[in-house]
């Protein structure tokens, strides 16, 4: 068994990795830990847990988490690279959900977080933990950075075409859309649900911190530089990613879908729609899966892919996971095998 | 003109009251106060107000709200009670739709509130500002409470069998559910989208704060002691409040459907809807109106009486303007001549 | 491997018994039928299973039927009861999700649906499938009728106390409230989003068709007559059922709290909360789990429960896994230990 | 008075045009028609029009609406084509909120509806009723077109660019959502909440019918051919458009905000908020109200717009009052003086 640690439990992606926990067989939560929480039953905050778990919050502790084979960074920016260089001195492997160790440039992190990085010197060894992309880098890494909710839908959505060079990266647009669930389990005015209900609108037009990570790994794969012009959305929903990519063609694209399901046909949680057929959060709801759609609208020159995950599994949770078998040598679905639940 | 402050701008009750006020043509709102907004413009916190008024918030001040013909409190409970004494005294006449003097003991107001009424001395004069009960002292008033959106939708669904005495006032039901929104503008995980949404539970089944309002009010209309099993549940939406009432009938009923038809005839904002039609929450979003259906389900003999509101309105801004134009000799229904916002 | 078909896999109980039985690993299902789609890919219409399932919608056909070691019935009323005897005949057992064999009275049967039974001499030998209460004759049984969401959520609530005699069981009142996706899977403007998203609304006050099953249910639990006053209501929401349920206690009724305990601590599908926690609908969503609540407000005589399920798992598709569990002498958790999908 | 009928008053675009004209004092509705409900009362379908109409739905006929000033088509496409032409010819004006005269070219429209035009020779005269483009002819207008709600929207959004030649009109995109309302008052499984609600989606890539008709309306306005890949999602909310507009600048573009604030100054329902603000759906819900903002996100060389409307009023109902106001020389806000429903 794996003995794992929780830093941050009190949060929608802690409570979405319990979840997916409790239908994981060769895992054993020992430590799971909340400052504001310690001492409180887990189930008591979470009721959905009950029966499922006999964990009560702890302070976060070092000693505890360094006892762990691998620890889970379910936490805002800014903790994991304080506790990370200590965790992994200590051989104890680390998944950080958190936004630390995704962007390799600690200048450009520092310009986007707003604070200096804690720890720059172990940006070269943590691995972006998107396993279409990194897989073989994955099965080796003491840290892996898993990669933000919308970088994954658009990546996902974009790189087979990237990859073969069809489209122009400098001109990429990305009109992304996230249920609430997206901000976190936080006490602000702008998540009530009679704020956000009924409504839907854009945010951070002018700069969100996923568009470095998303150039970052795009460029990766298109080998140029890559601009995007990236306008998330907050939906009246609480899961779900849905992201809507526009690209200019270079020229006449061949048969895209064939395409698209030779890119992905190995690929266990990526699932390209048959012809005509377009994504919704729904299918995708509790799943461990990004479901994609590609057209050519009227024949024009601008192709459009449809990309779709929800947030806290592929986007969060789920796939941190998927990270931990492949690093552990488990198959890459155990526990993971969920079918999104619809209606 | 009318002279019209606002203590609390900040909150749902102030906005609305705000959007009411836009087309009511007889209020000129001079102030509106808000300590954490003061300085910003009101339309900047609430863009649906753009155009419709120039103001900014300001400062809490006596003198400021002195100089008002009237003053709405728009206020969390216990703020109130710390200016009203000021503001009467100085012949400007109050509105409150918060709870502070909705009870006429101060005993057991500070039972259910947990602190010392603040001017208990103003109770005796205070008008509990329920129209279709009040009118005429309404009209007089310098001080009126605005009954709790529950209560206004509880009490109008019973008062018709209560006053003619054909119920068990001592095993009154209430099953109630209530928008978000009733909750207030203010940043509580409980309220968060993520935490609402697609999702309904019952809260407050020890004892709920309109509990003792509710029983005060029927117990005046029934002229009994009267007691209430009232459990309030949280709905998913953002707007509304829908009351189902039990209670068990002393007898043959005769036509309640008549009886309320007829007990209801001259008020102009509650509407008994005909046979066979039950309510629904939307009808009444943004309008200020009770909408009222009775059955007895089987033939029985429990009546079950359904009643809507939107907890805005007619459960707290709406209500405000109606008392407002009572207290001012202006007809009832100017500025309140609303239709539900239906799809 | 116990061999399943599936009649009327196009609704919403159909998808869901096939998103439980894709992950219970000791049953394959063998057919699945639809008139309508006859000839159409299962994860087509429902693309959350792809991957999951190589179905293709078969014309209803005894014979295919009758391969098989059970039939779910995933129909409306009036389907099942006319298949039924021909399957029996043959061997199969069958678990029927609709209301044809619920009600062991022909005739009471026929006034609430409208029409005459096609197979009352069954209606001796079909068991209600609510395992809390007939687990043994389930594990025999050829013939299991599964019980409504509503009184699968009603019953458990109240069992306890009728069957301690705690209660007058003449003067019950439930208020109960479903998510959409109990009204099914057809083209009715009624269910519209644009008709109920935001809103919330009584309906079937004067007649519910699940009143006699749960005065049936509660019947045999009391060993008296039972009598319900029954108000369901339309949630803006798609999975969940929230019943309300008040009785007036004989008398002081000591500690209710440890009696629901003890009365439900070998069941694994109860799940009595702790005092003072309230059951939601989200806690269970996507599980096959009752929550459940009791308190008596103010500690006067009225007693209030309050329970929840998932109206399409344990009130629909999970309890009929459990009774077939049952039936086939497997754990009766297998491919139910599910955790709900909280947030 | 003017004497105003509608056709097809069941839809919510008809009593979308109820609730607004209840509010208008210069109309008198005489007649609404609808097969389906002929006889029954408007109110009766209706509730929230309880007290504001004594209305019955009557059979379409042409003697009827012939006898009005002003004739509202709140149909499907392909009715209004076929009654026009009669009702014109004597005398009476007409608004039509359908698509049967929004697009000049006969053939495309055909191509567009998969029918021929049922009164092609009418299409000359007709004039596309988009105030803030057309306000001089639409005044002497006996025919009006009213946009569709996208096209309102994604015209408001970009015409200012468009105007000034700032942009390639070769290169737009439009990404846009609309809310279940949108898709009418009609049964059809894809609408039911059960299967919108808590989710997104794209539709409609292949080709939407309101593209020819935004590709008409820029064209006009940039002189040049426009083409325009939009994408239309659903949202899980009853009402409101928003629009997200990309397009590349031709070179440095100056002071946009100016640019849109100047454009718009004197519409009177044409919003360009504030540099910073972002629109929301909700702060025009139920007003007839356009409220935008532009951006170019990282000082690159896309500039965002985003546009945002009430489907049913500045896309529809509100916005066909606009045109009889300026038909019938009565100042333009009259009867649309509202305010957004916020919360």
């Amino acid at each position: 068994m794996i003995r794992a640690g929780i830093v941050g439990g009190t949060g929608y992606t802690g409570v979405e990795l319990l979840r997916l926990l409790a239908l994981h067989r060769e895992v054993d939560v020992v430590a799971i830990t909340s400052r504001a929480e310690a001492g409180r039953r887990v189930d008591d905050l979470f009721p959905n847990l009950r029966g499922h778990f006999d964990l009560v919050f702890a302070e976060p502790d070092v000693a505890l988490l360094a006892a762990c084979d691998v620890v889970f960074f379910a936490t805002p920016h800014n903790v994991a690279m304080q506790l990370v260089p200590e965790l992994l001195a200590g051989g104890t492997r680390v998944i950080d959900l958190s936004a630390d160790y995704r962007i390799r440039d600690a200048a450009l992190w520092s310009q986007w977080y707003g604070e200096p990085h804690a720890s720059p010197d172990l940006l070269p060894q943590a691995v972006y933990g998107l396993p279409e992309v990194n897989r073989d880098r994955i099965r080796e890494a003491q840290l892996v950075a898993c990669p933000g909710c919308y970088p994954t839908a658009i990546q996902l959505g974009w790189i087979p075409l990237l990859a073969r060079g069809l489209v122009d990266p400098a001109t990429l647009i990305a009109s992304a859309a996230s249920g609430a669930s997206g901000a976190g389990r936080q006490a602000r005015i702008d998540n009530l649900l009679s704020e956000v209900a009924g409504s839907f609108k854009a945010y951070g037009v002018g700069g969100h911190r996923h568009l470095p990570e998303i150039e970052q790994g795009l460029g990766d794969v298109s080998g140029a530089p890559v601009a995007v012009t990236f306008v998330p959305h907050l939906l009246p929903i609480v899961r779900g990613i849905h992201a809507t990519l526009f690209a200019r063609l270079h020229g006449p694209a061949g048969d895209l879908q064939a395409l698209y399901e030779d890119y992905y046909a190995d690929e266990p949680f990526v699932d390209v729609l048959p012809r005509g057929m377009f994504p919704q959060t729904r299918t995708v709801k509790g799943a461990n899966r990004c479901q994609l759609s590609i057209m050519v609208p009227q024949d024009r020159d601008t192709v459009v892919v449809m990309s779709t995950i929800d947030n806290l599994v592929k986007g969060a949770s789920g796939q941190a996971l998927q990270n931990m078998n492949i690093m552990f040598d488990l198959p890459e679905q155990t526990g993971l095998d969920l079918v999104g639940l619809l209606p």
